[in-house]
């Protein structure tokens, strides 16, 4: 039976995706070589690397005053790397509040340097994006998280400011427009809209390194050691790099983000009306903060969850359970996944 | 074309652990799902990667006082997490520096604390292994790097002391037998013996952590936040780990690490015979110290470089340059390469 899979992450990537990752585990490129013995500095693995840190060039429509790295560590590497870059010693960094991911990375900064939260939404369970905060012109720099995976909210716009925003899109990067020029770094883990788990991407403005006044942080922390070794600190995760490449080549091949964004408003449409519509469901976060990547409900009748957990299952669906720290449900509408996808599950929703 | 493929590293694994990696592509565990688009969370990887955890401690034959991680990041972020968790803020480390990464890891130990190189072979271009030095008992640690994959050289033993010795076993790990339970700390990229590029081994025993006196890491540096989250601190690189434990199988069902090292014996002796009775080559290091998994060699004759540099590459080899700061050749004879291709090789050396 086919499988709608609306995983959180790792999650859904094209068939066609799959199916060439596949071929290159036995064959890379007519080598003669599987694509997990070859050498990171072979010619071939050096041509992969360098297009898709082109393509995610083309596809942000930025600049040489950015550089791509792919590292490795996730998200939660990031948290930490970041304010030793970034946070000078007298100086201090502003964050939002926008759930689990953003405290983890509040966390960590506060590790190293002066935090000020600016502004939080735990009082109602991160259910909503807070608005109406100020930005200190003196910080450092700017971080918020664009897509809480976690709770199903997305920041729709980002503050006008002149302090470098920082942003963790992990969980909705490349599904719609942004103007990511306005951007100082963002980071990513690969796992959801650009490959499998094992990688994560930094883009930053080159600009705004060496300001800190931080001497002698580990190596594998320094974004200019990353630089200047293109990626190649360490052994990159080749396979991860390659098949995120195939990934970013398909999205080219489709439209690019902006069509990606039509689909993916369809999608998330089409599922916030039956939810809207439906008086067994509930959307858990304010309309207005809505993710188009994370939708997340609840039952309104408990009574009814067995059969309607057995219906869904039975249609094929896969990675509908919310999080276990929010319950409920939650639907991951990531590029890959098709519109039939949700179709099925909404048609599973109408029947109840 | 048959290839032989002589890589130092990503490297030749099993063709049937690329055969079942490539179908898990497709199809993970006939659950219709693609390995790469399932939870790291889900039962299925969490069986994954709990079978390749007590898959490590069967090999090493180490018991429940030491932990199995799997992190990211490679051996070079271990140089920085290492002295964080391991060196006291009053206390020092010992250092033995055989090499690029032995010299890498002393280079991130001291941006942490005190450290003493107690002995180097750099004076003849790490040809060698250093002997006859002494450990201070009052070191936190003593770090050693068991095979240098550039040069050619491999520890033959270890030292016996009272001191917890940590090692990087990146390019020997389950190569050869060693008593795993005299270390305190092993570690390996994991590209080499044990899967793909993309994961890191950590195998340490628990009673070291916790007495360095270092509060406030960075959480990503932190063991026994890994611990605690069972390698799940952030996503892990689950299709490294999954085509990790396929080749951890494969060890097993091949006879362990004890037939390995016999395979492995007899390729390197078969190598290193014909450079020793060929007079158009000649090994790089010292005898004594000659490692089984990296076999360094130069060419006597430049005039007949680019003729044997054809002829390889007619026989379909693969992978055979030294590495780019030391120069000759360089085979990786790694556990899943067959003593065919070392045939193969010693064909072509014969020929001239």
């Amino acid at each position: 039976m086919k499988k709608h899979n609306f995983s959180a992450g790792p999650s859904i990537l094209p068939q066609e995706v799959f199916q060439k990752a596949s071929e290159a585990v036995i064959d890379f490129n007519g080598s003669g070589l599987s694509i997990l013995e070859i050498s990171h500095r072979s010619k071939d693995f050096v041509a992969v690397i360098e297009e898709a840190r082109a393509l995610v060039k083309q596809l942000m429509n930025i600049g040489d005053d950015y550089e791509v790295l792919f590292l490795q560590g996730g998200a939660s590497l990031q948290f930490a790397m970041l304010p030793y870059n970034l946070l000078s010693i007298n100086g201090k960094a502003s964050y939002l509040d926008t759930g689990t991911w953003a405290s983890g990375a509040i966390k960590e900064a506060k590790k190293v340097g002066n935090v000020e939260v600016i502004a939080s939404s735990k009082d109602k369970n991160y259910t909503y994006i807070p608005k109406n905060y100020t930005i200190d012109s003196s910080s450092d720099y700017f971080h918020c998280t664009s897509n809480n995976t976690i709770y199903g909210t997305q920041m729709k716009d980002f503050p006008e400011t002149s302090v470098p925003i920082v942003c963790d899109m992990s969980s909705d990067i490349f599904s719609r427009k942004v103007d990511f020029s306005k951007f100082g770094l963002i980071y990513a883990g690969m796992q959801k809209n650009i490959g499998p788990a094992g990688a994560t991407m930094v883009v930053l403005k080159k600009e705004l390194l060496g300001k800190t006044g931080r001497g002698n942080i580990p190596t594998y922390f320094d974004y200019q050691a990353h630089i200047s070794k293109e990626s190649m600190l360490n052994t990159p995760p080749v396979f991860s790099i390659y098949t995120s490449l195939l990934n970013l080549q398909w999205l080219v091949r489709n439209g690019g983000i902006e069509a990606a964004e039509q689909r993916n408003r369809a999608k998330a449409y089409l599922l916030y009306e039956e939810i809207d519509r439906n008086p067994l469901f509930e959307g858990l976060c304010e309309k207005e903060d809505r993710s188009l990547m994370n939708v997340s409900f609840t039952i309104t009748d408990e009574t009814k969850k067995e059969a309607f957990d057995n219906a869904w299952k039975e249609a094929g669906i896969n990675g509908l359970n919310g999080h276990r720290s929010v319950g409920g449900y939650r639907a991951s509408l990531y590029n890959a996944l098709p519109i039939e996808s949700v179709q099925v599950l909404v048609d599973v929703m109408k029947s109840f």
